[in-house]
């Protein structure tokens, strides 16, 4: 992607050809025959119904929603959010699928028609939103004109924080009960080592299959903001991302298994880096952190709140979790906002 | 190091060659001109006031020792005991050292040598054990005898565990206040995390430059066990190991900085590797884990009290704390004594 002096963006990888050449040739058009041995052989010791079990005791133990309620399921097109997306019309939730298209080339475009042929299949509703139509621009312009004037944000911190504000803008129309995320067991292991290691302790409290504005009488000094959010949960939060990988494949789901072209510069390719590191163990050392953040995350939470007098340190604007009186997100949306990438 | 069928000890790696060439040529007769260009653009920039006010900062926050108790320093020759040492002599205190001989070849007997001309020059009285004199044997020979007997321990573990039991043995006629030991930033980070992977939280709410047995009114419910020790302390624990060297190379201490050729098979290499992969964000990656536990670690203790019945499971033989009933440390002595390769 480039884009010209006079800010007329020309996107060279639309479509099939991409500039960065990393987001593959896309999936094959009979996925059944692109199960390489070695998948047949990790798939022939699999059991799905025990990943479905797990994700049903993840929605029963931590009551994540109802039957009665009105669901609607992040969708990326990739493995997890189409995994979950499945399991949930399966098990005979009234759910209905919301995707925001961030406009990486190639790779989103394939995304997009993966989640697109799955939602058809499976016959739920999909709401798509796009960056392209929201603010006129792909993400990797808007990235553009930020360094231009001198802020230099990572390509995912940008993305994540322009989809949160635009799931949460056309959802609240929707009025779903809760948002469901795709949220496996390695991204919340790499989420807590993220912020042990940066001393964000204060945020590992917050862990759990239920995040978000969780209504709280003890925290709950600024319901107003609160309301502006609906809860999400994440179901496939004891789920190893290995273990979703052999549903997905397992199911022949039309899901495209590369990582995002644009994900290079994060500190969470780190984290992931080092649990590879530790070879056969690293499935049960991402368990063994994510259960002894859970199991002390009460004393933890009544520990922060003390030391916050009574609450736990919240954003002014929004009202999440944060450090600051204004947090990271929304100082973004306000420099975003200063610049004209968005108008409200 | 081999031994004969009969068990007859053949110390191949005796003085000053090696049998498995890992522990160096050994330190330069003058020091000062062993330091290397990067070494001299490294010290440029230290400064050592800044590592003593850190100490003793820490001596006096933790309340770790008085001018009027007596300290017995635990050396190994190596840099943190040996800069631990210097910086309490330095600042007054009433110290001794002692150390525990594994002999594990060369790199024991180099790190004895330069112990023993440390002592001497700044007059410190110097408490010699061997695990030769004590059990017969080095430590290599007592793992060949338990791998044979089909116990699978790391060398670490055994060297551990071994040298605990002689230190505790041998300082208890001394009646010393406190035991000091060279612990530094790097050594509790790495614990932090070993204990993290494994599900073992429950230790980490004991971390602190104060370990060992603290009398607490609270928890001392075995007290008549606790006395078996003496308090362990750690003035080292909010320097950090880059520090040390610098410190311990701008004195010029008699130090091998090497590492030892037995520690290749340990857990707490990956740790250091892992934090290595961090890059220059590395000290500060370590200082936000420690300073994150210290902040939790009351909470962290008042809720595994309450998990446990009203106090830490703790092992029934020694009162450390424990996951199990008899903890590791006293299971492997059990064995050594079955094994009569220990008496007492």
């Amino acid at each position: 992607m480039v884009f010209t002096e006079t800010g007329t963006e020309i996107a060279l990888h639309a479509g099939t050809s991409c500039s960065s050449g990393t987001c593959g040739a896309g999936i094959a058009q009979n996925p059944v025959q692109s199960l390489t041995p070695e998948d047949q052989r990790m798939l022939a010791a699999f059991r799905p119904e025990t990943v479905e079990a797990a994700v049903k005791k993840t929605i029963e133990t931590y009551k994540l929603f109802s039957y009665t309620d009105k669901i609607l399921v992040a969708c990326s097109g990739g493995k997890d959010s189409t995994v979950i997306l499945h399991m949930l019309k399966k098990f005979g939730y009234a759910i209905e699928a919301i995707t925001v298209n961030a406009h990486i080339g190639c790779y989103t475009d394939e995304n997009l028609r993966n989640l697109r042929e799955m939602c058809a299949k499976i016959d739920v509703k999909l709401h798509e939103i796009s960056f392209r139509k929201e603010f006129g621009k792909s993400l990797c312009y808007i990235q553009s004109i930020l360094k231009a004037k001198g802020y230099d944000y990572k390509n995912c911190h940008t993305c994540g924080v322009l989809r949160r504000y635009l799931l949460n803008k056309y959802s609240k129309p929707l009025h779903p009960d809760v948002i469901v995320t795709g949220h496996n067991l390695d991204d919340e292991a790499q989420a807590v080592m993220m912020n042990l290691f940066r001393g964000n302790l204060q945020v590992c409290a917050r862990i759990g299959p239920k995040t978000g504005m969780v209504h709280d009488s003890k925290t709950d000094h600024n319901s107003a903001t609160k309301k502006k959010f609906v809860q999400r949960v994440k179901p496939l939060y004891f789920v190893r991302e290995s273990d979703v990988v052999k549903y997905s494949k397992l199911h022949n789901f039309p899901v495209y298994y590369g990582e995002c072209p644009c994900s290079s510069d994060t500190y969470r390719r780190e984290m992931k880096d080092m649990f590879k590191s530790f070879g056969e163990q690293r499935d049960e050392v991402k368990e063994h952190i994510i259960k002894s953040f859970i199991s002390i995350s009460e004393p933890l939470k009544a520990h922060f709140m003390q030391a916050e007098g009574g609450a736990i340190q919240e954003c002014l604007i929004c009202g999440e979790p944060s450090s600051k009186d204004i947090c990271n997100t929304c100082a973004l949306l306000a420099k975003l906002r200063d610049n004209k990438i968005i108008k409200s």
